[in-house]
């Protein structure tokens, strides 16, 4: 059927088919008394409909303020709801205001939060997806099959100039880096304006290209308003990059995806504000709905997290973020999925035990730069994990067996397992 | 002093001081450990610097889930916090990603919402802000002080054909409207495509200025993706309309800013999708923040909401966020709040003694298109209740007074009050 599906997870004082109906309803004619014109073949045509309803547990305490009904219980289910591919059209925007517009605020729900969507076939054929993808990041940085690429984020994240960008741009090549990005903070901040930070750090990424014939990939943070991201986008191909970064959520669906359909450079998806849409257990959305969104937007790779990172989130929802990249959407839309966030190497080996790929753009900030042999010792020693964990040594095994990667268990395991 | 300020409402199981530095550190340098190049002169032009910590009450449960500690009780406090200018120039992204990105993830809260925002001085002369605001859309309507103006939407949401929608256009005209918008989920759909509705809408609407002086203002929803987006702009000024409506959170800053700085149509920003970032009280944003970041990208009306909505707002809620609205925004900045959910006109009275004020659009849907008179009969009402609020009457008095006022206080007091 061409129609679009979403999966939610509800919570109501509600009886369930009800409050299921509301949403419905509310996303697709929605409005408080009944109007002339709405007929009963119009509403076949256009209604949202309610396809599916799994009872789950029922709770005392409602999880969001504002219910309508203060009711003893709130039932929680997963329902699917469906629309007409008709109502919305090639029109993502309208896709998200459809799938996650009002409902948030019935009050007929304690609890909403989209899990998944499944988009129609028709958009298999008219969207385009991400121009490089997986296949794309491997070719460019010349990283075959076997290990993740390897990359790391110029810290400090704000205050550089780009002269000390490009020398440490230069040191990490050297090293044998394979991906080099800006922070989310550093955009064009006043002692490093955007296009002085492309020439400088692009001259020396064609030197060391022209040296060793390996072309590192950096991500330039071109976020910022509109007319700004084209002009960042020219720059970095003027000065021949290939990469450019986008705080997803900050920028928007619509110019991200406008950018995305340039199609010559590799979009770096930064989640920023991520949390504010998933944190809570029972509102926004899962990051299966969010990443299949932008993937049929047109990104290339896509933040997930890590294994102990530094943030708030789970091991076991962080390998979930992993697989629902690895699904094909539509049979295809394949983005690399970028792990960061307190990577030092130690979390290759659960990484690799839980997802069994290396297809990952695997970042570390801190555990490269701060490394005590340096950044040169600190790419070594991430490079190391991952042979190690492939080849399915222990870490304790990994540690004797390489030196730089010794060297990291001993400066970075006591701060994460506070041994 | 020429910094961005922030307010935060956090919760956290960590001393407030140490709490609150984790966020500036994360928002300014941050990294797990200390690299090379992090020096004091650097620190101390862009470090984020915490300017005062207010102290609230401490709770024993954990408002979100993900706390890196599991301590007995989780302190709350407004925080205030600030940035150089120079972290961020011009850039609204790169300012949402500073004031609201990794944040959200830190363990060190157990809740998190940004309260307000305060723009440094300069950004008062780069941004334009709204191009026609409250006074542009009073003179474009030729609706004078004293009143509010007086819209709805097009309803059912969805379904109706180009001729349909025109129909119904020129019938609200006759009976007076102001203003008339299409809903959130009709942007193109495949039985009334864009440019098809636009020259089927202006073509009644014209027909009536022609015959009566009276523009009405059409919100035609361009929401979609850019080059669409582009596209429906330029449409509704080929057929000489002056509106255009935005669902702001799917489109995104980037796009609509691009859009608002064309500055030839109103822009109504549609807040569908606001729940997610606002209903859990430790979470997200607050309307003041919001309001204040999108009115300097220049939107010039701004939903607020209504009282006794149909929605889960309290009104003290919805009466702050009015008044955030009318407070200036350096100095200026103003935006037309747009008061909808569920209204019909019983509610103008409570709005009008809460807010003392008529700068509005005020919508109704149901409450004018299901009126026992006919719309015409509903926009009536609609005019009447405002000039009896006004003018100290009561709602009983009015609808003594009034005849179409008393058949909606007839139709729609007991759906709303349950008698």
């Amino acid at each position: 059927m061409n129609r679009i599906k979403a999966k939610y997870l509800i919570e109501t004082p509600f009886p369930l088919d009800q409050a299921a109906e509301v949403l419905a309803g509310e996303q697709s004619s929605g409005t408080f008394v009944p109007v002339p014109g709405e007929t009963a073949s119009l509403k076949e045509r256009f209604a949202a409909q309610v396809t599916s309803i799994e009872a789950l547990d029922t709770v005392t305490t409602p999880s969001l303020p504002g219910a309508a009904s203060n009711g003893e219980s709130y039932r929680r289910a997963l329902i699917e709801v469906s629309w007409s591919v008709e109502n919305v059209g090639f029109n993502l925007s309208t896709l998200v205001s459809t799938l996650q517009g009002n409902l948030y605020e019935l009050p007929q729900f304690t609890g909403l939060k989209l899990m998944d969507i499944d988009f129609p076939e028709d958009f298999g054929s008219h969207y385009k997806g991400p121009a490089f993808g997986i296949k794309g990041c491997r070719e460019l940085t010349g990283v075959g099959k076997g290990r993740p690429l390897i990359g790391t984020i110029i810290k400090p994240s704000i205050g550089l100039a780009p002269e000390q960008t490009a020398e440490t741009v230069a040191r990490l090549a050297a090293a044998g880096i394979d991906f080099v990005k800006d922070d989310e903070l550093m955009a064009s901040p006043a002692n490093s304006p955007f296009e002085k930070r492309v020439e400088a750090v692009m001259k020396v990424i064609h030197a060391h290209a022209d040296k060793t014939g390996k072309m590192i990939m950096y991500a330039f943070n071109i976020s910022d308003e509109w007319e700004a991201m084209q002009r960042n986008y020219d720059k970095i191909l003027e000065f021949g990059g290939n990469t450019a970064m986008i705080s997803i959520n900050s920028v928007g669906l619509a110019a991200t995806k406008a950018l995305c359909d340039r199609r010559q450079l590799v979009i770096h998806a930064h989640r920023n504000g991520w949390g504010m849409l998933n944190r809570h257990p029972l509102l926004g959305m899962d990051f299966r709905a969010y990443q299949k969104l932008w993937r049929l937007a047109g990104v290339d790779q896509i933040h997930v997290n890590g294994i102990r990172n530094k943030f708030w989130e789970s091991d076991d929802s962080v390998v979930a973020s992993i697989g629902a990249c690895f699904e094909p959407v539509l049979g295809g839309f394949e983005a690399l999925p970028v792990i960061s966030s307190g990577q030092w190497g130690g979390q290759a080996f659960e990484t690799f035990r839980r997802t069994r790929s290396t297809d990952f753009l695997y970042l570390a900030g801190g555990g490269i730069m701060a490394h005590p042999m340096g950044p040169e010792g600190g790419v070594v020693a991430l490079k190391q994990s991952w042979e190690a964990a492939v080849n399915g040594l222990s870490i304790e095994e990994a540690a004797s067996s390489y030196a730089e990667f010794g060297q990291s268990v001993k400066k970075f395991a006591k701060i994460h397992h506070g041994s």
